[in-house]
């Protein structure tokens, strides 16, 4: 019997390692290192030290003592991002056949510029706690919504996210969106342009394209799809605008689904709760629901009954 | 460039720091100490413990053991609890301009008439594991339901966070019902009253709002809202009722939106998949959407059928 | 006061302990162990280093150390897995007064039954990451799928547990899935039956139930459901078929709710978004909404408009 079970389980180590070559999906002969995904969790959860530290780092520090403990910190996000990087831009060289010589330079100059653009993130990141508050009469204070919100959540990852995607750096501004995904339910790709004071309530099932342009000022409600009409051309569509795009001050109210790379949500135009849109709206308009029709049955009776 | 770097970094760490305070919304001269989510999240998962230790904790213990062991996961919530409690009211204290003075009795207190809640809410408990065993066909037994149930998971979260949030605790309440809805999908703020025998099946997307009244007996499904009608008046509803009250027995399908804080659901209503209500409904009726109006064409010829 | 609390502490310990009993669901006089979350979840993360090394294992090993690795892996997945098998089966044994006896040559011949499927469930893993690849055309390429995506993921976890769910082991592949639903927001029952080449885009909110069949080459998109008509019936109806039949080469659109187990989804039907469908439809059908009628008012001027 154990002697069978060896037998069996070397046997299945040695099918499983032969079919490990269905998912190695680089063709190049060279030993092609893929990033990390639990570094680049790690990177996330410095980030927000390094943003908020009096609501995720140690606290009661004093100035000089804070300048050292975020010097740390961001000591330790640029190593593994560094590291990060270097990996992500080999597996795209060799996938591409580029040359994988100045691969270091690159990652060391995509570093560099990426933690450059890091005190206007906390610009705008700081104008979305507000939009929270703002729209929010469940909320607290601030410092509930950067403790507990996962609306703010999402964004904090989507906007460090998308300057690493704006740099064209591969595989690493979607596995940050997608753990944030992950946590709040709220799928916003890298590649989506979001303005500031952007406030998304609730959150679950929020889904935001990669291709969609979102104004300043907008609120979203959970459920709503900022989507494509069809993705049936597949990867050849891979590239063209297939998201809307949403002006201004716009609200959407939950469950409500607007599709399509030509669609134009106007300046200060509201859209009620499960409209379904895909054509677009001029400025300042209200787009509802004509009132469902409901059906009134009395459970008792089965009588049915049109308003009461 | 090492020195360039080592300067840029420098320059940025100044930059950050500058920025932080962006985001430190407590006015207070004093230090504001802020409670800490990751604390906060172990206390959940210590409860989680003392409440179904056969489930969570360490098993096969003996009757003397066990009592050892509650014992101490006990302490151990109870110290944790305090600290965190210490540092939510002061941090509200130094917000309002009060007296910290008392914050430690304050702190004591709550956390001794919150312990003494524990009881009741294992016997609520209790009944919201029944309505899911009696409500899904798909659950082999109870044991199933308190280790998979996601429904379960936010119900034993958010009735303990309500506790907290009766006796007006800033902060840590809304932090524990959040976790919970980052692992479930399933967002009921810590303000809404809710009664015993309470299942709420597959539960991804669900919300209920901060004042929300629900009777006993209720099942909802996935992505059912009892919301507000319109937030639009952002802080200034704060503390007016701006969510629907569910009577007993009541049933709200899939999809469902029940808005507006003077909706009233009446007892043994049965609310159809993706009705939108916004006006009250008399005890005992059946709610459901006219049948939709759906194009059948065929693929093929392109040719309409309106039935078959 | 600090005695006071001792005392308070040492009476709510036997007050809870003696109400743990509510929670102890197995009859039984014997001990009855229960399986381990914790583990369960590890048994997981190790399959995931077993199926895909070189995206959540050690990176840059040649192919004897890849054996060894992998072989290390797999006995530490044995070992785990069998122990929760000899609890699970224990446990259901006890419940149904069954002999204890066989259980440790039962979970033996399950762990070996189980691992001789794992290279057939790699096989259609392929399957699942091409039909992504295929019909997202924000998709990188296949390695961002493999690391990101939630679909895959769950789809992934669900194919293991469904191997266990159909040699009728109790607890653990539900424990599998809803950890799953946890991290996705994707709800899919382990009893489920799903071909090959499925695709789940965004997945945030889908749910399937136990007696669900889908096809080879179906899509669907985030917030569909594949459900029950009703489960009032309660566990009077398990094991009945409650969930439809999905035939290959269907596309379901988000929202849309297909209910009920007469219901048969015909090959190569296409359901648009937020359908909500309780009967059949045959094959080559394209079933979507009539247009929502919507109302465009002007916010200003209150105008009603009717088309621009």
């Amino acid at each position: 019997m154990q002697e069978t079970f060896e037998k069996q389980l070397r046997d299945l180590v040695g099918e499983i390692t032969d079919k490990h070559s269905r998912f190695r999906y680089c063709t190049s002969k060279e030993s092609c290192a893929l990033p990390n995904r639990n570094t680049i969790i790690s990177i996330i959860n410095d980030f927000r030290v390094l943003l908020f530290p009096d609501y995720f780092g140690k606290q009661n520090l004093d100035n000089t003592s804070m300048q050292y403990y975020m010097g740390n910190v961001m000591l330790d996000i640029h190593d593994k991002l560094y590291g990060q990087l270097v990996c992500a831009l080999k597996h795209q060289s060799l996938k591409t056949n580029g040359s994988p010589e100045d691969i270091e330079k690159q990652a060391a100059r995509i570093c560099c510029e990426f933690f450059s653009k890091v005190p206007a993130v906390m610009e705008i990141l700081e104008t979305d706690v507000q939009a929270a508050f703002d729209g929010d009469p469940a909320a607290g204070d601030k410092d509930e919504i950067i403790f507990s919100y996962p609306g703010v959540f999402a964004l904090f990852v989507y906007r460090l996210a998308h300057e690493l995607y704006l740099m064209k750096v591969p595989l690493i501004p979607r596995i940050m969106t997608e753990y944030a995904h992950s946590r709040t339910g709220i799928d916003i790709n890298p590649g989506a342009t979001i303005g500031k004071y952007f406030f998304m309530d609730h959150g679950t099932g929020i889904v935001i394209g990669e291709t969609s342009v979102i104004g300043d000022y907008v609120t979203i409600y959970q459920g709503v799809t900022i989507g494509a009409l069809s993705t049936r051309g597949g990867q050849q569509l891979r590239g063209s605008k297939r998201h809307p795009t949403i002006e201004d001050n716009v609200v959407i109210y939950s469950g409500a689904s607007i599709l399509g790379g030509e669609t134009v949500i106007g300046r200060g135009v509201v859209i009620g709760s499960n409209v379904f849109i895909t054509k677009s709206v001029p400025p300042g308009t209200r787009v509802s629901l004509k009132n469902q029709e409901l059906l009134f049955q009395d459970r008792k009776t089965q009588e049915f009954k049109s308003e009461f």
